[in-house]
């Protein structure tokens, strides 16, 4: 078994895990690699070669049980800890976050809200109170905080980041359009929408230009 | 020259873009390959191999000509043309996307939003008409309309786009949680949010119970 799973399978693995979800809601119970491959549209040699790495799950001609690996695929992923956010910035998008419900579901909770303007700070949104800035550093500290999401612009989430005293692991999803700098005890996962949208007009306008030039 | 860009260099080449519109912004006119990989974190021949996939642009010793690399740039991945939208649903990330200010300097324009609401339809979110939903094929058809935002629940997105009759190529960019599937002349780009969710904790959580296993 590999000590480290590849970006590649990494980028699978919520894919799986949701596959999976839906399997269960519809009522199933067991899976084969096979039926599992037409489904994802990958083939059946991936799959079996994906779900190896961390652990011998399926059972030959017999297929995978898919509560268990759904399980096993969000223990691998991180999801049975209790994830517990702040988000910095309360705007627009900030706003879209706390009312999206797809996270509840799947153990994350946001804990507060933290935002410069003192018009927002003492009000609640959605019983999550809404804290000045300053107060940030010690908020992670003393709770249970490991995860911190950015939508804030990038030159104010790098200046909070910079100087941010924490010393536990923390993780930050980062919605700025930027490459944040961060200590070595924090982890990032960027959403980074223009690039997202560029790459949609690539797929639009931009495969044909490629093949042109050739 | 390669007939197409691989996956792992397309997902690189909107930060290129990133990065290159900051240097312009900053005042720069040229930049090294070996200078470019460092602010990107990249190695030199990597930045080389990757901008060598579309064209000559770096004169040996000299660097790259950060105005024209960008342009190329922006070509090859299809926003030097104008890319009408339109959103599918308008709830709370609608309402983001539609704030977010980031797309209008790329030449992304929303020009409806069509929902299911009769409630909202009729009225303009920051000029842009809400819209019955059963005036999303008419409208695109008539429209020089080539991407629709999705941010409306899964099952009424595949129901919705299966029965969209539109012959000309259309880009979905996609925020429901599920694979679309598509006719032939569409492409999709997803943002699947509870999926990079997943991806940080398994940076958080995940890596370290690897290791353990091993």
């Amino acid at each position: 078994m590999k000590n480290k799973i590849s970006n590649a399978v990494l980028m699978r693995l919520p894919r799986y895990y949701r596959y999976l979800s839906d399997l269960l809601k519809n009522g199933e119970d067991r899976i084969s690699s096979k039926k599992l491959s037409e489904i994802m549209g990958l083939t059946a040699s991936q799959v079996r070669q994906d779900l190896n790495h961390f652990g011998e799950f399926g059972l030959q001609g017999y297929g995978y049980n898919i509560q268990f690996l759904k399980n096993e695929i969000g223990k691998v992923m991180g999801i049975d800890h209790p994830n517990s956010m702040v988000l910095l910035g309360y705007g627009n998008l900030a706003h879209s976050i706390i009312k999206y419900s797809g996270f509840k579901s799947k153990g994350f909770t946001i804990k507060a809200v933290f935002d410069r303007s003192n018009k927002k700070c003492g009000t609640y949104i959605d019983g999550i109170p809404i804290l000045p800035l300053n107060e940030l550093e010690d908020y992670i500290n003393n709770n249970d905080i490991n995860i911190i999401i950015v939508t804030i612009p990038k030159d104010a989430a790098q200046n909070i980041i910079s100087n941010l005293k924490v010393s536990k692991k923390i993780g930050i999803w980062n919605f700025a359009s930027t490459d944040l700098k961060t200590p070595s005890n924090f982890v990032v996962e960027n959403v980074h929408l223009s690039e997202s949208l560029m790459r949609l007009t690539y797929k639009l306008w931009g495969e044909n230009k490629i093949q042109k030039r050739s």
